[in-house]
């Protein structure tokens, strides 16, 4: 099986208008696609913006509103899947969302941060409920987290226990949490084997200064793509040959014995 | 409260020879008190050896057998506290330990290794059943782990939630995994909040390469003080102001949601 080619696209776009970013995102998956990439990334948060207060309620959507059916046709016309991070509205609450949509523009997955993160979000957002969800995306089996989320190891090692391959993870990480993006992803990826997508967004926006640093981290505890600190696509590949490799080298799995874990 | 001095002796001794190692350990005693430190920690196995084969089961000790008395009498001799890895017996079952000797040469706890790591320990070692061994040193609570254990985070996990401030970690940890000394051993101390010393055997051993780079990590993301490759005696603080200050700043404790977790 020829790997995953997957594009990890680090900005914060344009926050405030959904117009500019879907903008973004299409430049983006166009050049992504090119490189031969069958997924795209985004972060946290990239069809609104991050720091944008008061408009969190104004700017949240259905999971199936506009901005859905626009990354559905980018995702058509690229031929490239798509997983964008927005504030999802569903009756009376908002929730912090990734959408997970296919090359044939049909959602595979929607995710809500089971972990919020600080004032700002828990102010504004509910938490999700599900703890792990999940998707198919060419014979690789995709997990969704969000930021915060992925600092705590019950998240993905449930995710591990569940079969995930590659963990989709947009995040909003900020200054001075880098230790984050540098270390704890790449030992997340080794700890419970698989690997994990980390898409940040960049630079200055409203009391926040995000870090960048995104990474492709590999289950063998290599980085097989890092990105700086400014506006970046790069691009990495998820080798299940090697990750099953990884596996057998690394017996984390089969090693755990649940009977003593009472936390 | 002043910090707790902690040294770490990064040595492989005298593979074979209990005299040998019972000497190492209290010239080391001597001049980590003379450093100021409160605990001396050695690697795991470090009073008979690691690569010992068929010799385990000849040099395998009791909990209180002639070179536990041994350390105690350098515990005290130095009014230091000494932690050593051996191989324990408790009639036909062997154990890979560590015991924490006072430094009033009194046995403030014994811990036997939970994960076993590989085909050597799993055909000389039966496994521990308790998780989480705790003791009281100059009011910092100390836990228990050795080598393997510290690479699930559930057992890491389990200290934060019974309260430990200073995870105490022999370890024997070779080439190729020194990711595991380098990064994995940090992160564990910033996700769950805790200072974690851990301590490395070094150099060529049987089969064996052990990588050296013994630290003490703190639960701010830092690495207070890390060895080389070669036999060295290092010595940190482990501050709990410190501590305090930093679960405040990254409240992962606080923030978990057990409720959601079912692995």
């Amino acid at each position: 099986m020829s790997p995953l080619r997957t594009a990890l696209l680090q900005s914060s776009g344009r926050p405030g208008s959904v117009a500019g970013n879907l903008k973004v995102l299409d430049e983006a998956a166009g050049r992504a696609a090119k490189a031969g990439a069958g997924l795209l990334i985004s972060p946290e948060m990239f069809l609104s913006g991050y720091a944008i207060g008061d408009e969190v309620p104004l700017l949240a959507e259905p999971a199936d509103g506009p901005a859905a059916r626009s990354v559905a046709e980018i995702a058509e016309r690229h031929g490239i899947a798509v997983m964008y991070g927005y504030p999802e509205r569903e009756g009376e609450l908002i929730f912090n969302s990734a959408q997970l949509i296919g090359r044939d523009g049909r959602s595979l997955a929607n995710y809500r941060k089971t972990h919020l993160f600080g004032c700002f979000e828990q102010q504004w957002f509910t938490p999700g409920e599900q703890q792990v969800v999940q998707a198919e995306l060419d014979g690789v089996r995709v997990g969704m987290l969000i930021c915060y989320d992925v600092e705590f190891p019950e998240n993905v090692r449930a995710h591990a226990l569940a079969g995930t391959d590659l963990l989709l993870v947009p995040t909003a990480q900020m200054h001075p949490f880098q230790f984050v993006a540098e270390s704890l992803v790449p030992v997340r990826a080794f700890e419970s084997q698989m690997y994990i997508a980390y898409v940040n967004r960049t630079g200055p926006e409203g009391e926040f200064e995000f870090v960048g640093l995104s990474c492709l981290a590999s289950p063998d505890g290599t980085t097989r793509v890092r990105a700086g600190r400014g506006e970046e696509l790069v691009v990495g590949d998820v080798d299940l040959a090697l990750l099953y490799a990884s596996r057998e080298t690394n017996p984390y799995l089969r090693d755990r014995r649940p009977g003593l874990y009472t936390s």
